[in-house]
């Protein structure tokens, strides 16, 4: 954690902590946003359905799992691509760790990352019409991080609008 | 596939042929059912929650994700082991497949299985309250692979009620 997340998250602490004595009438406190897209963590994700499993390798050691909203889903079992405005799609990660019943298995660890992806052609006409987010335990992740999203995903991903992830089958 | 398992593919086969000119009334054909435990493939498990998913290692080298119904996904958020009965989990597997647009990336591949477990405590007494049904192209795999369910999960599992699968944090 470098020195500018660190401030940031304890911003986002201070200004929670703000909201703990106050009126109960007053609105709830947003959500933590991220840097340059303002992206949250939406609200019942990991109910979502599933689009894909992944892995990822040293160093990261990650397994992953794609889950989409209703419209994400819709447009995947279509083939629709581009994705129509309203797609989400949140990526859920783990470290890899063996598992204990099962010698040639691998399962879940502690969580690391969840990212997000928000489909809005008017408010993110400048980054393929996607917005990003990375949160790490529920906070977003620093601007230099959110830098990285969209040229990577543009350069490795444009022939499926910039997603990576496919449907499994 | 040994003789035994194409002679009972070629009977569901024969079996579901039977109905496609039969009056407009007829009954729908049953699905098929698994050897032993007569677990079919549950109507709609595709769209169910997230439980975690896994990998498993050489020879089979396989992603797999698994889903529960909500009786399942309840239980797992309590904490309440045993399962309660009408718990079912669903088990997608697909060959690991290096990912096209991320070298250090693994995506799913091909489909290979859809293992399915269904609690009941009065149905599958002798199996540790739980029927199992291994599906490979939506038709159940054979006899002899379904012998194999029961001694394995409670050999591995048995102070997780016979499942493998914890619920990805």
């Amino acid at each position: 954690m470098n020195t500018l997340h660190a401030l940031a998250c304890m911003g986002a602490i201070l200004v929670a902590g703000a909201f703990v004595t106050a009126h109960p009438d007053t609105p709830k406190p947003m959500p933590a946003a991220s840097p340059i897209y303002g992206v949250t963590l939406p609200e019942g994700y990991r109910q979502w359905e599933l689009i894909a499993p992944a892995l990822e390798a040293a160093p990261l050691n990650e397994i992953r799992t794609v889950l989409g909203n209703r419209i994400a889903v819709d447009a995947y079992r279509r083939g629709a691509q581009p994705f129509p405005d309203g797609t989400v799609l949140v990526k859920l990660a783990w470290k890899q760790q063996p598992s204990t019943a099962f010698a040639s298995a691998t399962v879940p660890g502690a969580a690391t990352t969840v990212q997000v992806m928000v489909k809005d052609s008017k408010k993110y006409a400048a980054s393929g019409s996607w917005g990003y987010g990375r949160f790490i335990d529920g906070k977003p992740a620093d601007e230099a991080q959110h830098r990285t999203c969209y040229a990577c995903h543009e350069a490795r991903a444009k022939g499926h609008d910039d997603v990576f992830t496919h449907y499994a089958p």
